[in-house]
């Protein structure tokens, strides 16, 4: 397959890289960033996928979330997409949380959207795909986590995928699109006013219908959270899991807010959780 | 001594703050990132001072170093300044390496930078000032590091007031502007033409004349970094060290650049350098 190397550079012992190619999903030059931790130089190594949140890239965890030094002794493979589609044939809209940088993970259906804003099967096909042919990764080791729009996307990829996926975590998620303003403008925008067709993205109506998993799933939530009443709404997966029997770890942590502060002082904790599931 | 908060965000445990202040010797209002670890609850803390790089703010280093895990594990206070006076009352060139985000650390004297630019001044002595008044502090245990242009500014602070830090170390320093491009043109601009003046400025000079300390001097520096021949020339501060029997270690690492990749692979051994020295 093809793609281009933009840079890499040593750290950690592993290389960060940031890379870009052209995506047939979402019809544009996608970029995404690989930390490949030293072992893989010794055999292929699991993966743990970090979905962000809105307005960020594949850059935004690379730089900040600080994952590199524990990747590189848990020996894992860390892969950040970007959040949408890019360029200039690429829809916008002027908000934050709609179009660029605010794919949701969803695959559109309604116009002007639906022709590049496939971000759903670029993150679970087309990448792992060329993840898979191009770097030292062990694809039947997989691990998901993301932060709100991205834990979103981590829990739902994670639920509609049971077989792919061995552990899942998420810091700060939209737990239920469909119960919040952000989520509700999104699947409008992107799949349409038929709140049928939403269950398919929310994290708590897929593990109503499908039932429970048998992993444990790892959230964090900061309590100083400005999202946290508004949009995020941890107790609805609460109740979710309490319904159909699924193990989840929910931490509240006072005096933490959404930003990679948070994310950064727990980040060694879901990585060890990852590498838990997938050793 | 007034100042205000930009933001405080938790961050392992401790309290990461951005803040503003209307500073006198620069003329102009400055902003600064500390970092406070949670045993500043309990007393004093020991302060580590980071300068940063060209192009840089107090941002770089906070968001990308992941200084804040090991700090709040040692009780180390971190404090970045900003690299330059800012505002539009403040010259500047178009060049990154002159001007705002690039203030070498130094008194300026020829016009039009004397208004503004003593970034000497402001990081001795204005900001430690309002750091004692306004922050768990204990100043009697202070060091000091810094990346490239702030390495430059950690070792030559460092030799010109030996008795105020116990430990120093760097990343990547200039450790000579006398002797490359970078340096040559900031000192020129900012000093003027006439070399013996530079020599204040100069952390080789500055060894050379007064002599060694008894601290041991922790350097690390990547052999894959772009500026490493042209500007870094860290052999000349070895050569400087050999001569007046100064101790130094000076690391270097193949395969490693001038990012926060390569500071942020390293941050956790200088923060124990410090901390060995400070406890």
């Amino acid at each position: 397959m093809s793609f281009e190397i933009i840079s890499e550079t040593q750290c950690f012992g592993g290389t960060q890289g940031y890379y870009r190619h052209a995506a047939e999903t979402t019809k544009c030059d996608m970029r995404f960033s690989v930390f490949t931790p030293p072992q893989a130089l010794d055999g292929p190594v699991p993966v743990v996928w970090y979905l962000s949140g809105l307005t960020c890239t594949e850059d935004n965890a690379t730089v900040k979330a600080g994952f590199q030094r524990v990747a590189a002794e848990l020996g894992l493979m860390i892969v950040c997409p970007d959040t949408s589609p890019r360029g200039d044939d690429v829809p916008d809209d002027e908000a934050y949380d709609f179009g660029k940088g605010a794919g949701f993970y969803v695959n559109a259906t309604e116009a002007p959207w639906n022709t590049h804003f496939h971000m759903y099967d670029y993150v679970t096909r087309e990448l792992p795909a060329l993840i898979k042919e191009e770097f030292n990764a062990d694809m039947n080791r997989q691990g998901i986590t993301g932060h709100s729009m991205g834990g979103h996307g981590a829990l739902t990829i994670f639920l509609k995928n049971r077989e792919t996926f061995r552990s899942v975590s998420a810091f700060a998620p939209i737990v239920s699109p469909m119960n919040c303003p952000w989520g509700e403008k999104a699947l409008t925008g992107y799949i349409g006013a038929d709140r049928a067709a939403w269950a398919d993205y929310d994290a708590c109506a897929l593990l109503e219908s499908g039932g429970a998993t048998e992993v444990n799933i790892l959230i964090d939530q900061g309590l100083a959270d400005n999202f946290l009443e508004g949009q995020l709404k941890p107790e609805l997966f609460e109740a979710a899991c309490e319904k159909v029997g699924q193990k989840v770890t929910l931490r509240r942590h006072a005096g933490y807010d959404h930003s990679y502060f948070f994310i950064s002082s727990f980040i060694e904790d879901h990585l060890r959780h990852h590498a838990d599931a997938l050793k």
